[in-house]
């Protein structure tokens, strides 16, 4: 897992993000705490220039706009044009037809390197519908033990069907090329209390995959498993009093000083 | 109050928020927080259907677009429809015409269960004008001992008039329902260096109310009640050299680690 | 310097920002923090009103939408019809034509009282057209000890030419208003790991300009100062482990609790 980290600290990709405004801060900071540089833009007339200085492309349709749909197929077919690795995080696909039908849409006319979401959002663009409860996954659906060979299996098989990487997040993480699989479990339950450490993971996921374009589901993996050790290594130094707002920070911050030996030793993940 | 915090831990409300982007990742921190679910979105197509999987909407007008406004009057009926909580926070109400009049608007077009402002913008609202400097309430308006007489028969009779529970937050917090008023003391000057802590306290506003259906009024002055103890709390974990960036994370931090029983203990209230 | 930050906290200048999604909340909360106070709306229809209500206007560009562009001429105009400063901030001029462009025609319609930005960006506009990498200054414009001279004389002469105060932050810091020229060499270079240090700048300037109208270059430089104090101070307090996601509530939290006397003192500036 070192290489990819190292090579993010490397290149420091410029990543183009065309994200939420909920946790587009959050964003910015995490993919400057792992090496990359980040930029914003979702104006239609601005995207096609601004992804061009750019490496690679962040798509997250967490607040939506009727505006910004158009800013998200413009700059993916440019990002496409000029060979940048694109990735599609689905906030909400599920919840709502206009979420559900974007991200359906984008992956139509986009060749995109990976798609992250949870397994409800994930779920909802395999079966082309579906029913998440807002922008976590459903109870219904977690990856957990139990399941696990049956989660592998249809993860396998939607990155082979779709010709991208797919990445799950949850308790148990899963990312697939349509050969392999990582299962990852690295990470803690109390990261879901604080909102956005998925636009968090995909940001980063972004430069990851752009600083490594010869191995996009090995990166994608590392980005999961960094993301998951930041969150072991921030809540290590939680204090009495601390909650998610500092969580938060801790989390970033872990980011900030992870060394490529820290994540080769942390990373917890097996192969099927 | 006990009961109705712990109602929203046990309900884990989801709040669909339509709100500035300014202090949008502190409410959706705020939520998580107290123990809610946050999910925002303000794009006219996408808000029937996000509604509808929530339990309570949270509308802010504090960067408010035209295309946000049909927005809030879309979500806002069908949440109506729904039989869901709907809580209007008229930032900036006084300020500009298109902010008082859109919050007028709202007021005659949707059943509001709790409009939360500051005394400046509550004024605007009841008069149907106003002069509002900024986003902060004017100091010749501020509720102090002095006039407290006064403010809480303002504050009931505009309850009254518009069946809508008011909560009016400042040094000296009001809620009433028409009938009763809460008169608060909880919280500290400081919070006013902080942006955002109303628009915090309307989003964790919602999640009790949609927690406790049935007594809107005692929640909307539980959440109160909680928001400024956690102020209180926040405060006393500062350090030398602490400001109001940390002050903001150690407030949402007190929020996640409040008990019932805390704030049963901490909450200063009197009812009128 | 300290009479300038003493005048922000003593006239509280209400600033309206019209400023990117991605470090709005920091924005707002180093204003509350150095003393100032502020209200964002980019709504073309609300922009005249509010600005009306306030002291200065500080222009971002940094997630330019078309819709936002007509309010920052509608508000630009507004602001200078009333005699208040206005302060553009060119994130990513020469990035994107629509960005160029944008910044170039504000500098043609608006009376701007100070332009900040970095090297690149201000290139950019002095050149019109450029080549900027993304949001951050190209290596190669660097201002450096070596090359200093030809920095202060094109600054020097890009204020005489605009009659606009010109402010350069990187490294060294620069500011002219076309006679003399501040270099300025507060600061510490862990701020570019920050996203928006150079928001937040801007939008603490436009509070020391609005509170300190005779002395607009010397209250820029001033702020200048102030942000590079802060850095170093915030700096001092990291412990171990912390990252970009503290050190960035460090920065504000210094802040919130420099003094007059503090910057006077910290403040590493030669006039030329």
């Amino acid at each position: 897992m070192r290489e990819y980290l190292e090579n993010v600290r490397a290149k420091a990709p410029l990543v183009h993000n065309i994200t939420n405004y909920v946790t587009v801060n959050d964003v910015a900071n995490i993919l400057l705490a792992c090496g990359g540089s980040p930029i914003m833009s979702d104006e239609a007339e601005d995207v096609e220039d601004i992804t061009s200085v750019c490496g690679g492309l962040n798509i997250n349709i967490g607040t939506l706009h009727k505006l910004s749909i158009g800013a998200m197929f413009r700059a993916g077919k440019k990002a496409n044009e000029l060979g940048h690795p694109v990735l599609l995080d689905p906030v909400g696909a599920g919840a709502s037809a206009l979420r559900t039908d974007t991200a359906l849409g984008l992956m139509r006319e986009l060749k995109l390197s990976v798609i992250r979401g949870n397994i409800s959002e994930i779920k909802t663009l395999a079966k082309g519908s579906g029913t998440t409860k807002g922008v976590d996954a459903d109870a219904a659906d977690a990856v957990t033990e139990n399941m696990l060979d049956d989660a592998v299996a249809f993860v396998k098989h939607f990155a082979k069907e779709t010709g991208t990487v797919i990445a799950v997040t949850g308790a148990i993480d899963l990312v697939s090329d349509g050969q392999i699989c990582y299962v990852i479990r690295n990470g803690r339950p109390e990261m879901g209390r604080i909102t956005g450490t998925g636009c968090q993971l995909s940001g980063m996921m972004t430069a990851y995959i752009t600083a490594n374009p010869e191995h996009v589901a090995d990166a994608a993996a590392a980005a999961v498993c960094a993301m998951g050790l930041a969150g072991e290594t921030g809540w290590s130094r939680m204090q009495e009093g601390d909650g998610n707002a500092t969580y938060r920070n801790r989390i970033i911050d872990a980011i900030y000083n992870m060394t490529g030996e820290e994540l080769e030793k942390g990373a917890k993940y097996e192969i099927r």
